[in-house]
């Protein structure tokens, strides 16, 4: 069994500042997953429908959305899941939506991590 | 001399549930950094204003904002520094305002740890 590709799903922006900070979180995934692509849900490219039809053209009928989201608001319950719905239909592809990351403990560790070095810095 | 306090500060929605998220991934901070607080930029208590009151009551007066925000958009740009001003005026207070959390590389490694977990779960 192959593994679903992953896309990392960022809300999106016409700043480009906060593109590239999203650009700059999926870094470390981008490079150790494989055909793992960011995909932004509007407002930037590419979009979801651009990523998924890439990978059903690769070969690809298995997908997995997971959010760079900190926590579900109305746009994970409601907007994503349609619009996954209609790319399920248009390329036939099987497209699973992940919890947002925030919802893993791993994100609330890290955050931890960021504040401790936060302090060391304000009292260097 | 002392260290600021800590302020984790998240959007804030009327959501209970998106607000637990948050205060789950605060957790691991406010056990382990002394004073911390979360505090919301809107539509959820307690606000920004409550938690620097507060601070000041017990005697704090210099404190460091950390965003709980992925990216930095208008809100981290405008919106929050202008309310930082009013709140240094109206307490006396120094408030200094951290990057977003998702600046920092520790956020990015997170994700991708969150990425093969799922990834482990999917092949499970």
């Amino acid at each position: 069994m192959t593994s679903p590709r992953i896309i990392l799903l960022a809300h999106g922006s016409s700043d480009k500042r906060w593109c590239e900070t999203f650009e700059q979180l999926a870094g470390p995934t981008l490079e150790s997953v494989d055909n793992a692509r960011i995909a932004y849900m509007e407002l930037a490219e590419p979009s979801m429908d651009t990523v998924i039809k890439e990978g059903v053209a690769e070969g690809s009928t298995d997908f997995t959305i997971v959010p760079l989201f900190l926590a579900a608001g109305r746009h994970l319950r409601k907007d994503v899941p349609a619009m996954i719905e209609e790319l399920e239909h248009t390329y036939g592809a099987t497209i699973h939506l992940a919890a947002p990351i925030g919802e893993n403990p791993l994100l609330g560790q890290a955050i931890r991590d960021v504040v401790r070095l936060q302090l060391e810095q304000t009292r260097a």
